[in-house]
């Protein structure tokens, strides 16, 4: 039982990535490609796809499941937004089939904040990854994070998606440590300080604002009170605490799934342990396994 | 009474600034030049002085205050900050004089803030410009805003600041409309837009995090909500209410004194009223204004 019989594919903003998965859902093979979507001219999607993957598509009855901003409006072809709550059947129904049904493009996910505004949130790509995620933990329940640029929060039930936000923590941290003032007392190539890492969480659930917490990166320099090598630690706290601070009321059973790159999650479940919340850390297993169980299930629709 | 009687001069990080006042502290003449301290060498600092300077410091008599950066560790010489609570007598003993007591640096202010921490906080220019905005409302105890790259939110009682918090919030908002995600769905050129501003202003009064409530500037865009050239009014009163979130509950009696440039005055008390809260604002008087009480107070040292 190891023919390939799924071609599982993340297509992103700034990388491609492939995996052959045989008929258990085992990785027989894997690609990736700097070919991410903001590399890609309009119309040039599915050339590029074909010189990346033609060979392992010449497999007799292989289906091609693929997830990410290939399905944006700026990707090879649009699978618009699946609003919540959802679950594999509603990604199924929603998903973008292409070359005579060979390749699906699973859709993102919408849903409505709770505000007066009632303003919307989006993921793409993510999807998949969650529905690995509780896959592999044997869960149907749970509040999983997906930290990255823009961060995830979401709330599954009974195997649906029924609500996320996002925080746009890494891009900001990447703001400040690249761009502002900080930068200037911030020594970028100090390794991670555990202590002052979590000083940093420890005073993001004080009162007050994250725009003022921020200063103090500039000011306990000035005042010798940190050395520069410690300050994107107390900083990368500061950030992904103001997250923990309006997120850890909602967590579920008091544990969290965190998917992502080992370097985050470990960063997250350092913080989530501090104030007292377990956490299980996925990696990107979790997209195979995502989009081989969800080619599960389309397979059995009619 | 109108011989010149003091120079009284701003030096910033980016502008040097100097204005003549008369005995009265009207102001009988004023010059700018693009000689931020950024731009001035270690050593050059009585060089640049003079140069842009020297006719108008042949006035016998003439006393020269000077606040802003150049009293920083990287200004022409270093006066240290003045811990808080301080008034016009703290300011005026901490003076460093140069050039045989002509020329004063006027310090900068620090605090320290009541978490676990104590982390400290520091402003320099900006404590001349308050005292000089109380003496021009008459008031000795107010709380007062200096919006600008780093805003700074002030509680002064009987004539001292006793406290004072720094928010981010201008350097933010430079950094995510020019170099985020959330600039390719701004559009930049777009006129203030009242109503978008304050529907930011009330977001952000919402439970949850600024870090999430950004990431809306990309989905209102992405769902056709909001047009992109509303989109740096509504960011803007995201990041203002943010401040206001977590300080208008210390607002003095009701009403805040403004002190900064029109454009930015304006945005507040726009905020702050719809906030029912009352405000006052002021200008670049209130800098020649401060440094003109200073002075006063400072011939009186003996």
């Amino acid at each position: 039982m190891s023919l390939p019989t799924l071609l599982a594919v993340d297509w992103g903003t700034s990388s491609l990535r492939g995996a052959l998965l045989n008929t258990t859902g085992a990785v027989l093979d894997m690609r990736e490609f700097p070919r991410g979507i903001l590399t890609v001219l309009p119309g040039e999607f599915e050339n590029v796809f074909n010189t990346c993957f033609s060979d392992w598509m010449q497999t007799p009855g292989l289906l091609c499941l693929m997830s990410g901003m290939a399905g944006s409006r700026q990707g090879w072809q649009e699978a618009p937004y699946c609003a919540c709550p959802a679950g594999f059947a509603e990604l199924g129904q929603h998903a973008v089939w292409l070359q005579a049904k060979r390749i699906a493009l699973v859709p993102g996910l919408s849903c409505l904040n709770a505000g007066p505004l009632h303003i919307p949130d989006v993921m793409r790509g993510e999807e998949v990854q969650i529905f690995g995620a509780l896959h592999l933990a044997q869960r149907d329940s749970a509040t999983l994070v997906l930290p990255g640029t823009h961060s995830k929060w979401v709330q599954v039930e009974h195997g649906r998606v029924t609500h996320f936000k996002t925080y746009m923590t890494g891009e900001v941290y990447a703001l400040l440590s690249q761009h502002s003032l900080l930068s200037k007392t911030l020594d970028v190539t100090g390794a991670f300080d555990r202590a002052t890492f979590l000083q940093g969480i420890d005073q993001s659930q004080q009162s007050g604002s994250v725009l003022h917490h921020l200063f103090a990166v500039r000011t306990l320099g000035l005042f010798n009170r940190m050395p520069a090598s410690a300050m994107t630690s107390y900083l990368s706290g500061l950030l992904m605490g103001e997250e923990l601070r309006t997120q850890i009321h909602a967590v579920q059973n008091g544990q969290v799934i965190l998917v992502g790159n080992e370097n985050l999650t470990m960063r997250y479940a350092l913080a989530l342990s501090h104030l007292n919340i377990d956490s299980q850390c996925l990696g990107a297993q979790a997209t195979w396994a995502g989009l081989f169980a969800l080619a599960a299930t389309l397979t059995e629709i009619p």
